[in-house]
């Protein structure tokens, strides 16, 4: 007799039955691990599928009700403790059933599936466990940016460009950049979960079996959106589009989440000195006693070299022809699953900080004027008072600033008789400009405030875009609840058809 | 006088003005060529934007009136050419205006923007009209798939898991799950054309100007759908989350691509030999005259390893705090424009070989048996034929198998009295089955016709996958002749514009 | 007072010192664990700069002692658990003599170096651990290639190229291809370890202290073989050129392993079936009875993607000006150590599989002939036999191979009149050639034996490279071995050094 | 008659022939362009292939004189030029004769070689090539740096750890690490030069062929120092560890590089302004007059990125099992040829750059103590000069700086008094140091010169790490005038060989 003894029961890869000789012991072990985090998702196909192998007319009632009592029990030991008690796996709930109600019941419910479509499920649900969980981590940091941007409308910060002073800017008008950057990720993160939220359930191994499943029953019970309309493209790296997109997605705004990281560093190097942040959240050094390092942002970037690294291992793991890279994808999604929890904390990271940063608003209003940031606006004044071509007004400040170099000469110094100066060297004419149009050109503070048109710095253009931004965030706010509603209603669903059942 | 002689005007860098020296011509060479790709979405750039200043009364309707003229000129000797004999670059309309009519005419149109936008509306047209492309290409793929697919309903091929034979199914099924991955690749490009079609213009340096701009306008007649509602967001890599969106899009569907040359190039393999191409698609060997080269599909294969390449590049390129890498943007966008056309002309190439493969049908007739794919349904009559577990089914079938194997059967070779000892064998009791059930339950064209469930691989399943599938790719042409029309209004809308204008 | 008491001291970051609030926790905790990998090294590092500083003069001989006995009873506890008790980390040494022994005798061995220079001997010390351990598993299977190859010297197996049979070849042909990739894996994994072993201690942060340090001696007793010359060189990411070569060098070895992996998979494949292995070394499927998955191979061609995974995110983590990238080059290195000791294992398991693949000599012998691979010998014979241009000999076979293809004539269906029919439709000539002329050119037998030129197939010639091979793989082993000398002796000299002082 | 007019022969693939169609016209040109690099190297091998033909009788002596006229005459021509002429590709050689001489002469020298060793030979001398420019590159930038660091050895320059003033150092002292990573880039490109330097001529397509070639004498001809002793090792992906090794050398290298061009951006930030180039190196602005960007170094920090890319493409276009990936490792080559010349240009440019930095040592002078980055040494002062534990004195040092930063003190504002206050803090002691005391220990001047130590900042010591390495760098300099020779000599050698036989 090659049957286990139900109490024993281990699997159906035993000696003597397909293969003539046990696997090697650390072979075995190689999986063991990689679906541990999925036995929650396919204890709920447990469930579903026998729910609807039962309404199918496919399994008995009675014996369907007897295995969803025994799965009932294996929950009251704890759906992970009591799967891995008896050896993990995809299989571990026939594992349990078998052991505790013999293999002529729990034998009968892994009928038409295979582990193609167990995994796929739990590829799946984690899939879009983790893109909600991001999708509410961005949520989140666009609603801390946009209750923090109120009060930095006129918190002045030099813009940069190939890494110099270009023009004034504010604190405001960046992060409002930040907020558009994240309201686009959450679109292309909602993207994705829609994408995925999609059922293989039931296509088995790649073209479902030859019994009369309803497999938009089993999707409804898992809270799945819609089923995969083609087994082949349900199953295992014949979709693998999505593995790929996943990470990519979480890529995009990781790689920004590094830019904003850097821009924290670079603005507390001693060099800047833009803002600080409370000694709570630094560090010091083993000998040099002046160091106050900013602990966390390094991390933010770290956490994008491992999200590039996801996407590259992912891609390069999937490579082949249909059907031959499996494993591997495995070992592609134990660092995608990191990586998503990675870049939920970080969002939650960048959340706490952000409201924290003391801004060194007195210093920053001298220093954006101080290297010629504002030079444009007094090309534009001549525009505007003199009628000039602007590539001449360009030019002829580009000189006065030029002999302002040579000479020693800040902002500050700057005359209408230099100007002329300047002028003069252009083309032999003279400006007639006064000291207060120079000043009024030079002002960072005007010139934050002469932005008014749309995209601009000006407060109430700021304010303007502030509102937008909520809006856009309320909406997405809405589309993660109704989210969690229709999983939470799915998992009232999937338990009443239980409880129903088993009475 | 510093002031060039227009007739020789060359750019606004010259020694005496800012700068006390001449670049050094290696270093001017840098950039040139770079742009050259832009340069007719620069000139409609300054087509619209000189339209928009004289609209809102910032540039005086005759001044303008004559630089739209002097642009037409431009047009006439040919926009790339023209540009490029004035040195080529961003700002070539300004050199070719200037050297035309002078600074005082010529050097008034480059007000309210910058390099900056300059830049990233080009990029962004770029941008939009490559994934248009793409567009299109993924549409002609999915209808040649589509057309193709009716022919194969019944077209055996082994479906594989592990490399090895998994189950039976058809090349239309396959196919099908080809369509289903083209379907999500054509909605994720479709979300990234949304998100690049957005308009920079006006957003200048990334605070923007203060000249009362009509960005709604600008945008409106280059066909962008909607406007960077904040200047840092709208400029350089401030927006270059687009800039890692693209390059990942087209990495997701190269990724499939490459998987589907995988399975052409193996189908071709001397073991396999499943299918054939007509010999003007093949090479030979200057020494092995036996060789028969399929040339193409490893071509497929490169584009996708030099796809990831993009992805990477891109990533890394723009690592760095807001305002510094921007040299090094350029510099990924060459390979992600050499990217882009590669996958447009890939997919024409899939499009063009598709329908023209031999498939090898009679082979693979038999071929699909051979090694026990079909033994899943042997199990399942056991199900359904003597109400057996599906496990205990499993496991005698898999006696079978190996006791087969032992003595050297094929899938042919089984009989009541073989099935009889591995049932025996694993609990001792006999099962009575049929040497006809045996036979139905091992057939491949019954194992393919059976599959009747959603998602199957039986005829008119796989019909109503196609017609579902066909009806959303007349959804995505829809769209795609949508987005033409838009942009070709916005040509006719500019053109008409300046026509208005120059009368 | 804010001097900490002895028995709680917990390191030199306490609110009111430097900084005047604890650190929030879930900040300290970040880099709890990222060194724990370490601390062996930095417990040798401890005993070494207190010795040298002993002998030095820089620390009096009696402090010195208490301090080594300190660390001895730490050893007693045992090095990573006794550190870890006291909190882990870079320091945990001083913490631990602190509370052992206060701060007066315990504050003062951590003099004349860094936080610096702790964690690059640390990581220095664990990639010359991995690399080394790397050198011993590429010797071990070479060995084993080594030992199995004389067993198929005559092992027929088809080459390929473009996928398609090119000439047939041996399994030991190919092997010694493995073994050749080995040597020069050798060589750059010990270049790289000559370049890894070399000590940064004394460095401190970059440029060194004022302490009259002997850094010679204590890169003696931690078996460096140099001592960077450059303190800046010395620490952290200034030496970043090796921490990206260990990982690129992993990862060329491991993308051969997985190219060799793959060509196992694809001979295990239904369709090849040129070699099997014994079961225990197989899976099979839950619905699939039929189904034999070789299990390890694809887990190589898995951990090969994490290499390329793990050189990209190391390139990546580091970018940024020198000084700035330190907590991203922790991040990048949990992966490098995963992904050494992923190497080291793979190595071990085609070592294991390789002498137990069973070869299906027999079906080869005549597969390797089935697809006209042995048809450059027949152009060959036309060149030796009637002084033919190679040219012409070549199109003449190619003509007779497309009317064998179109007559559906085999290899062993060409008669001499064939032949003839195909040189006269090439050049009108006859060829006057024998049968046996014919079958002697196209066998493959005699194709292998034919080839005695160096680098051929003929089994003197592959004996000669592998008596040749073999004694590089004896060069290699001497040279681990004289390593392993090295090291055992630097850490006998430590023990000594330590013994001498406390008596 | 199938054989071609010798005057219009253009190769082997025919309709007719081995295929009975011509190959579609857009596939045939798919490899055009690709081989063209390799002609010059492709042409040498034809001539010695020819050469030692002769000399081991296989090709009669006549008949091979002919030959090797017809070569010349094609060199007279310009030998990519007049290979071009005949369509190009690996057989353009033979394309040529057979033109000049007929098939009965020109098809007779392709003999016992393949398009695999032809295309070998070519990528192995282009790799050389590249490797033996980038070793001169390396040489080169290290010399510069050489003569420029003993003008810098007291040039200070705060050294950074985590973004922040850690200690000073000077110029000469980061100079020299640079320098000692180019000599490690330089051992690691040499051992990669000499392992590409080896020659798979005569291995054919990976068996070698049936006729008594003379490897070794081909490959003396054609520079190689040895010999690929195994066929399959020899040709194209079965030696991708090279192709490998090559692009990941170089990846190396252009990652530190671009840390370099990293730190060149930084210290011409506005808020750093540490160094300035000559106008001839900037840019400005279309509109921001004040714009004076420095080019050149942002374009260092993009090929890094393609370096990268490069890698990736390269690890991913060659994966797949042996002989499959061909024409994608073809692909990721032209990545590697753009990547080899971008980093020569690259090497030069930095080369150029580093003579002409104005560095601004007065500011740096006073910069480097402003943000405490001497603290240090008031620590190591009290245990000079008070015999005090480190981490006591490290903790009393911590609570004067945060005293200093509550008050708004300078280094330069610290007394005796303060420091006792922090001593009292501590543990309640006084220190009784004097003013003089504190200032000298403050002092960065000092600071630097105490640093006396092997690997020290002090001027001896920075004096003696230079003539080391100038050492170093003249030995590598004699190793590529070795490499030279030795080239030189083969060409010589090949000329002379062929001038004998053509008389």
């Amino acid at each position: 007799m090659l049957q286990q003894r139900s109490s024993e029961y281990s699997g159906y890869r035993n000696a003597g039955i397909r293969l003539s000789e046990e696997m090697l012991p650390h072979l075995g072990k190689l999986y063991s691990g990689r679906t541990k985090s999925m036995l929650p998702s396919v204890h709920a196909f447990d469930l579903a599928h026998t729910v609807m192998l039962i309404e199918q007319g496919i399994l008995k009632r009675e014996t369907g009700i007897e295995i969803l009592r025994s799965l009932r029990r294996l929950e009251e030991e704890g759906v992970t403790e009591a799967r891995m008690r008896v050896g993990g796996g995809l299989h571990s709930g026939e594992h349990y059933v078998i052991r505790d109600l013999g293999e002529d019941i729990g034998g009968r419910f892994h009928l038409g599936r295979s582990s193609g479509d167990l995994s796929s499920v739990g590829i799946n649900i984690l899939q879009r466990e983790k893109l909600l969980a991001v999708l509410r981590g961005i949520n989140g940091l666009s609603r801390t940016l946009l209750e923090t941007i109120p009060k930095h409308f006129e918190s002045l910060l030099p813009g940069y460009s190939f890494g110099q002073h270009a023009q004034p800017m504010t604190f405001a008008h960046l992060w409002l950049s930040w907020v558009a950057t994240l309201l686009r990720d959450f679109d292309r993160h909602h993207g994705a979960y829609q994408r995925v939220n999609t059922s293989p359930a039931g296509a088995a191994i790649m073209v479902g079996s030859n019994f009369p499943m309803n497999r938009e029953r089993t999707a409804e019970l898992l809270g799945f959106d819609t089923v995969h309309e083609n087994g082949a493209d349900a199953i295992l790296e014949l979709t693998a589009d999505d593995s790929l997109e996943v990470p990519m997605m979480i890529g995009i705004l990781y790689h920004s989440m590094a830019k904003w990281a850097d821009d924290l560093i670079t603005w507390t190097m001693n060099e800047f000195n833009f803002v600080s942040l409370p000694d709570r959240y630094c560090g010091t050094s083993s000998i040099m006693m002046q160091k106050r390092n900013v602990i966390g942002p390094a991390e933010i970037k770290g956490g994008s070299a491992e999200a590039l690294a996801c996407i590259v291992s992912s891609y390069h793991a999937l490579k082949g022809p249909t059907g031959l890279p499996i494993t591997e994808r495995y070992q592609a999604l134990e660092m995608l699953w990191r990586t998503a929890d990675n870049v939920v904390s970080h969002l939650a990271w960048l959340s706490e900080i952000i409201p924290e940063l003391r801004i060194n608003n007195e210093f920053l209003s001298k220093h954006v004027k101080r290297h010629w940031a504002t030079a444009t606006d007094l090309g534009s004044m001549l525009v505007t008072e003199r009628d000039f071509p602007w590539r001449s007004a360009h030019q002829i400040v580009g000189i006065l600033i030029r002999l302002c170099e040579e000479r020693g000469f800040t902002p500050n110094d700057v005359t209408p008789a230099l100007l002329d100066e300047a002028s003069m060297a252009y083309f032999g004419k003279k400006l007639n400009v006064t000291q207060e149009m120079i000043d009024n050109a030079l002002d960072p503070v005007a010139f934050i405030r002469n932005r008014t048109l749309q995209g601009g710095t000006e407060k109430k253009e700021a304010q303007r875009q502030t509102d937008l931004f909520v809006g856009m965030v309320k909406r997405n706010e809405k589309i993660v609840a109704g989210i969690e509603k229709r999983l939470a209603d799915a998992e009232k669903k999937l338990r009443s058809a239980v409880d129903a059942l088993i009475g």
